[in-house]
């Protein structure tokens, strides 16, 4: 049976390869997980157990996809980076949205039973669905990576306000949600304090911060580096020798990824870790 | 903290919607896959509970994303068929890409121990990847749908014979190959029932034909009823009122997802089941 | 001086082929004609010099890209149709919009004038822009097409009672665009009519109608011909000959371009010219 | 005639809008120039007056598209560069292409008979095609600036020694095609010498280095002042007010267009001339 008259059919997919020198971020969203959350019984406002499982799967992402800078979760969404020299997949969109897609869900069904031993999975199934964005300059990541921390501060507060007004005030949902319609972050602080004794700065890190992941090297003393834009950084082809290259490799497979509560909005958390931006692996620490 | 400054970052991401009036045809392929084999030890040249994961696991994706309309099977790889009409997720090839291949390896992983209850899954865990193409005409699709089905035939009876000559044959890997290099179908039938005393027909449908699924109806004698091209067929924008379509989606919500192992190549294949085209649900069948 | 190390800015292009098998519609408009107009004193509503040079504009552009099938103009903008066999430029849609734009550009200018005389250009000159646009079937190529001939319509409609209350009626334009706010159709016919004596009916086809140019050919008996849909109809590879493609060319280019004012609208306009859907010239008329 | 039945036509209109931040280049090159040359005589390897031309018709492009940061230029061809702060037609690919080629093609023809007052143009006119690329970093642009000036310098330097073996050697096209096979620069610089006495470094600006274009101010001295990245250069939102926004476009439209002939490879060229990349207006030089 020849098949050669069927074989135009492959002249129908088009080309989705993602602009040279420019950082990819692929996000995921957990895709409804509003009823999720209802039918395997999520602890209001956070669950600790569910925030635990989306960051074990991120953290067997990122131990798969080597390629992947750093990470970034809230909520039922995480964000992965590609340095903006990665050449994975020829930069194909699809390739690398649904192998990061892919993979998440496989861990996460995977190490369910782990994080929820007493509620087994069931169907429908958690899912998620992604997308990939470009973005040109370092600023523009930093900025998009500024975006989740600050939305995952927004909404935290707002739940934990919410949830509070309903769990420890007794009210109805829709009474609380009235209730809130056009406060301010220090109305929210205040309504925390004076009517439940919580002081919104004393809620965990994890929940105020979200979950940022990256590889571990020792830290670098912010000034005492010059800064080495020349690593890829202005898009010329590699200059890196095959044997620099597989060392580099081999140093990141070597890192640790650890999950962190950090401020990545501040200067300090990239200067402190000129890795994540110049993608040249740091010092393995001595004791880890 | 105003999160304002930042949410500029959001214009970057670029829309990626189908062309209207086209079939979109996600395909997912298994990643990696032949390492797989080799760590669960699946059995050559076919695994029967791999291959009954895989219908499964796409049976399971047919069932929660109800605008696939048909969707065929071989190997490591599942094609996914949305009708030309379909507005799911605005036609976005991201959402529909990642959604099919996040939901259909939820489902494989979560299924596994079904098929293997004697080999449990270990990281690095199986994933897929997936990307959607899109097929102006019937005869584009039908040719993309033979393409797969033919190249299911030819790799299954080459299959078939490599293994049988390993197997039963007693040769190398190596040997094999070479031995096979240049032959035609009819060599390898003849080298099947002269060696080893196989008919290549009377191997399962199932290997040789691939998996074919679909929302099953009363079959249609074909020439009993006229072509209805209307039915969303030029792409003129639906005249279906809200009515009949919740009615189409509620028969096709009670229609059963089939497994089959038919020639898809042929016509008659569509036209018993003018549904798969049409998009208008048939008739429930009445024992089943 | 090595070009070599620069060589990799070339990766940057990224490719724009349009899906196979699916007609395209090139669109060109005039960019600033408002200013345009009132710079060279165009009459109003219609410039019948304008309206001439666009029509042989076009029409040059048709006598040098053989490709394109058919042509609607109206006022400042002009559609292009390529059939969805075309492979011309390999379906890039920056080549193909690009040529079309120039090409109309140089003949406008170096017609202009012939057209306008009296009237000599001088910078800013007129220019266009353009894009290009997919359509599936048949039928949304043609509801293209019926869509820009309805506006015509609706446009001419509203620019002749408009004019006629300034020019006739003695309006101010503010006077006249609020008088006719909220009226229809049949209400600017009675206007017309009742004030100024002018049958809608009577106006010129070529500007009820706007223009259509085609390569000619005789016109064929509707019903007498099977439809031939197998011309390249289901997007399968062509399977003419070198020869006859070559045969095909040469009939396309005897044949003369024609510029009409015809109901484009309406079936019957496109089952006799099967020429204009199949791709396959017609016969060439006699006395030409 | 109600026109909304086919209006869904429109949603087939695909966006194309270009990735926010990044440098464009829209470079357009001559259709079929080398039988337009043999056509109207141009000299060879170069003719000034179709050189003239070409940078008379961009020079009025930058007129007319204030949006134009630099212009370069060489033989039939023409690089047009916008800032990556560019929000023109909101950054649509085709809409920028297309008004591009367009105005410069009106100016082409609409010249001409400057150029070539003995030479009237006759159909087939020269027309341009036109692509965009994006280009994310300065580094990256800067790049495709050098590969252009160096192919400049790379062609000329051939077309130079090809010409002068055929014009002045008296060798056929095709034996002196042969005999310059494999040569390198400094053989060819040698064959100028000595056999016909040139040296090729005395060859006109014009020729070896090409045509660049731009808004000119007053020069800078390299050091003198800080680089000004926040001129929008991190792609965060424009800070300017928009009094701002109209003091610079003021500015820019009282700027002359220079042609000049200079090296654009080396860092002198943008140091010296910082508004190219900061995209903030220089000193409008006294006496200009």
């Amino acid at each position: 049976m020849a098949n050669s008259r069927f074989e135009y059919v492959k002249n129908f997919e088009q080309p989705d390869t993602l602009l040279p020198n420019t950082w990819i971020v692929v996000r995921i969203d957990g895709r409804g997980f509003t009823k999720l959350c209802a039918r395997y019984g999520f602890e209001k406002p956070n669950d600790r157990r569910a925030l635990d499982l989306m960051n074990a799967a991120a953290k067997a992402v990122m131990g798969d996809v080597t390629d992947i800078t750093i990470a970034y979760g809230v909520s039922d969404e995480f964000s992965f980076v590609f340095h903006k020299s990665c050449t994975m997949f020829e930069r194909r969109a699809s390739k690398l949205v649904s192998t990061i897609v892919s993979t998440f869900t496989a861990y996460y069904v995977y190490l369910w039973s782990t994080y929820f031993p007493d509620t087994p999975l069931a169907p429908p199934l958690p899912s998620f669905d992604g997308r990939a964005v470009c973005y040109p300059s370092v600023q523009n990541l930093r900025d998009y990576m500024s975006w989740r921390q600050a939305d995952c501060h927004i909404n935290n507060l707002y739940n934990t306000t919410f949830w509070a007004l309903i769990q420890l005030g007794g009210m109805e949902a829709k009474e609380a949600e009235k209730f809130l319609a056009g406060t301010l972050a220090k109305d929210k602080n205040e309504i925390l304090f004076s009517r439940f004794k919580i002081n919104y700065n004393n809620e965990p890190e994890s929940l105020k911060k979200g979950s940022v992941l990256f590889r571990d090297y020792e830290l670098v003393e912010p000034g005492s580096q010059p800064v080495d834009h020349a690593d890829g950084g202005f898009g010329e082809p590699a200059q890196q020798s095959k044997t620099q290259i597989e060392n580099d490799k081999k140093r990141r497979a070597k890192a640790k990824v650890v999950v962190e509560h950090l401020d990545i909005i501040k200067d300090d958390f990239w200067e402190r870790r000129p890795w994540l931006l110049s993608n040249k692996p740091g010092k393995i620490p001595k004791q880890t």
